[in-house]
């Protein structure tokens, strides 16, 4: 047994009386719990504690704080910058178990669930009531995850990102304490937003317990396309006008000719390999209709072939289903790769600019290199498909990313539409937020001295 | 001079070398920067400060920190929760002559302003561009102060509030360090969101001297309704289902019998004396026409007249104008009368409920009580007329006030859909938050340690 792993066991007993097996030391447990989606070394932590309810919550991280234990909470590990290794080892709280939709209020369109519930599961739950949540980051991550990270995806052009539609939290303190962060209306100006502050603070000003969520009516009418184009700048300025126009799109979504390439192979499809956007409108039928002759026009004024139609519900989740195994169907180009997934996003005017010259850096490269975008947005990605186990194939990512962080940042972007920072972008948030990074960290030490919420992620205390 | 002016003269000294004749003792300057637009007793600041850039701000309030001098930005005084008031003596920064536009992104849609540009002024500046600003709380207050109050209004229910119209701010902290909280990318993971922290926060964590919103296209087309109804129920009904029904009403506006009297006589109108709504409808001319149908058919369920329709611009102003003009007619009611204004917010599904039991209440009170409301959000304001000289009178608006924010609570509501704690709503905010005041107060020591920003304000510390 390790030091630290010494200095660890009154706290492991004292959960382990707590919670009886629900606390587990188990190696196989521990690994799977400080490893995520991203190619960042895996950081097991000393024992993951499986949760069932926000008191529990409180009593696992009362006494981590009285023995100076970390605490990392842990959703579904489908987080791509460390969120979850146990940098400097302590306890995982995993939340997995505590999955229930606590309340619906269909009347006033929100939803209460606790932080296990995963985005799939929760629109499962809605089927029958008419309403569904949009937010859509690919992974069936849990909500209470999407919310740590202020996860957004698809379907964010339309219905926007978490920080738009996370209503309320009950959170955990780092001194166990339990708060409510808001009420249910759907505006107020009463005192700080605690809601926002907790969205997005990866776990790192205390654990999320209970999110109550806005929904939407599932549209009349939902239609998806895809339509190819001859250039990559063809694709990017169709978007830029679609957004100008203000046709409020659902979806829109750039998939590259590398990437194209790999959806073909990995979910069978016959598309042409071609820079691609995939396209969805929701509304009234004559609404529908209306967004999808005006985005058709702009495309074909930028080169776009015809768009290709789906209306069925089928053949919609297959297409969707592709986009979302974009990710693994790049990784299958290269079996026993890790997938790198960027993150840059930047002002819409600046979109093409940004691709473009981040294509013809790529065109330096050996890596084989995707690219997907949330380009309503302004966010795109790339996939570097690095080996591991060689330092050269890293250190080329590496400098390929932090060309791009910079030229996003130049472009006055951010380095994370999305991901969040966990401890992969620890120096880019300097690099983009100077001095108010300095706000962050007082903001931290006041809320968690000891620093023990989920150490080492987002700021560097 | 009182011994507190006499502690301040150092103070008053040093901001005088700095800004000359634009630092201001006189007393009719400080009596018009201690008082606001409500029936809060006014304190007048030690002296008025006249800012013209951030790093005038800055440098202004390293002085008062130097000093221990407390600071209350001011912008045009309309807030209504005492906000301006001196509590403790101190520099008002008064931030009106750093009033211009300083960047539109017209292709990404945002703007960047200084924080004395009102919102009228902006969309003056906007005219040609074709984009708008469209939070709209009646008053034209600045665009700092709308930030520092979290502010909303009647375009709210289509449009979101300053939380979510606030893409990024420079703020000055309370050590006079510049922070800019935020890129202008449309989304962002990355870090703590310190924007959403400033918006509502009152000045009571730093100085906001600029401010980037998001803008949106003037729609195709837009026309405004009023229609009136037999029963305020009838009113409300209509909304609920409108909302529910997912219908995207720009305006939903509710002002009962008292309010429409008020409004007939201040504006020169002939509306019924019912409970009436008016409406807008944004959108393409199809998308207009199709809204108006729905809501005008949901009406007429709930007894709602034929709908008075207006396309005109002209027309619209006068209508909108009307209802801007909501409180001044009020207090046209009672001459000499001060307006007390509440302002709770319910979830929708609750409003016709809190409407009923707050319409019953006021039965038993003599004071004139009008009722206007952002229903569309859940959010109503009584007017109480109130003789300031009268503590009777006082005393029983003060009676009434506290059993609509507990009812409203009670029905998962906030004290303060839009108008901000100022120092009128301190207890109401634990009331309504509990534990999570604490993490407030947290935040502000951690921010502002000496309490110097606006102190008094948002929380006890």
């Amino acid at each position: 047994m390790s030091v630290a792993a010494a200095e660890v066991q009154p706290t492991i007993d004292a959960l382990s009386a707590l919670l009886g097996d629900r606390l587990s030391v188990s190696v196989a447990v521990r690994e799977q719990h400080g490893k995520d989606e991203s190619y960042h070394t895996p950081h097991p932590p000393d024992a993951v504690a499986f949760a069932q309810s926000t008191e529990e919550v409180a009593e696992i991280v009362k006494i981590c704080a009285e023995h100076g234990t970390p605490i990392i909470p842990f959703g579904t590990g489908t987080s791509l910058e460390g969120h979850v290794a146990a940098l400097k080892g302590g306890i995982c709280i995993d939340v997995s178990q505590m999955n229930e939709v606590v309340r619906v209020n269909a009347e006033d369109m929100d939803v209460t669930v606790q932080p296990g519930v995963t985005r799939k599961q929760l629109n499962e739950y809605l089927r029958d009531t008419g309403l569904f949540f949009p937010i859509d980051p690919g992974a069936d991550a849990s909500i209470g995850g999407m919310t740590a990270t202020r996860a957004s995806g698809t379907n964010a052009v339309r219905y926007g990102t978490m920080r738009e539609n996370v209503l309320g939290l009950t959170v955990v303190l780092a001194d166990g304490r339990i708060i409510k962060t808001s009420r249910r209306a759907r505006k107020s100006s009463a005192g700080y937003d605690l809601t926002r502050l907790f969205v997005g603070s990866e776990g790192t000003l205390g654990v999320i317990t209970e999110v109550t969520l806005r929904l939407y009516g599932i549209p009349e009418a939902i239609s998806s396309a895809v339509c190819s184009f001859e250039t990559i700048k063809g694709a990017v300025d169709t978007v830029i006008t679609t957004i100008q126009c203000c046709v409020p799109v659902a979806r829109i979504e750039l998939l590259d000719d590398v990437q194209m390439d790999a959806c073909n192979r990995y979910s069978d499809l016959d598309y042409p390999a071609k820079p691609t956007l995939f396209l969805e409108f929701h509304g009234t039928d004559a609404g529908v209709a209306e967004q999808a002759r005006m985005v058709q026009e702009i495309a074909g004024e930028n080169g776009g072939g015809n768009f290709q139609w789906t209306t069925k519900a089928e053949e919609r989740t297959k297409l969707w289903q592709a986009r979302h195994d974009a990710a693994y169907a790049a990784m299958a180009l290269r079996p026993g790769a890790k997938g790198w997934a960027t993150d840059v996003c930047v002002p819409i005017s600046r979109l093409a600019e940004c691709i473009m010259e981040t294509k013809k850096d790529l065109e330096g490269t050996d890596l084989i290199t995707p690219l997907v975008g949330h380009v309503g947005d302004g966010n795109f990605h790339l996939v570097f498909l690095v080996d591991p186990d060689k330092p050269e194939e890293i250190d080329e990512a590496n400098r390929l990313n932090d060309r791009l962080v910079h030229r996003a940042l130049a472009m006055e972007g951010t380095c994370t539409g999305e991901h969040g920072v966990g401890y992969g972008k620890l120096d880019f948030l300097v690099a983009e937020h100077g001095e108010a990074v300095s706000v962050m960290r007082m903001i931290k030490k006041s809320l968690d001295p000891d620093n023990l919420m989920n150490p080492g992620k987002v700021i560097r205390v």
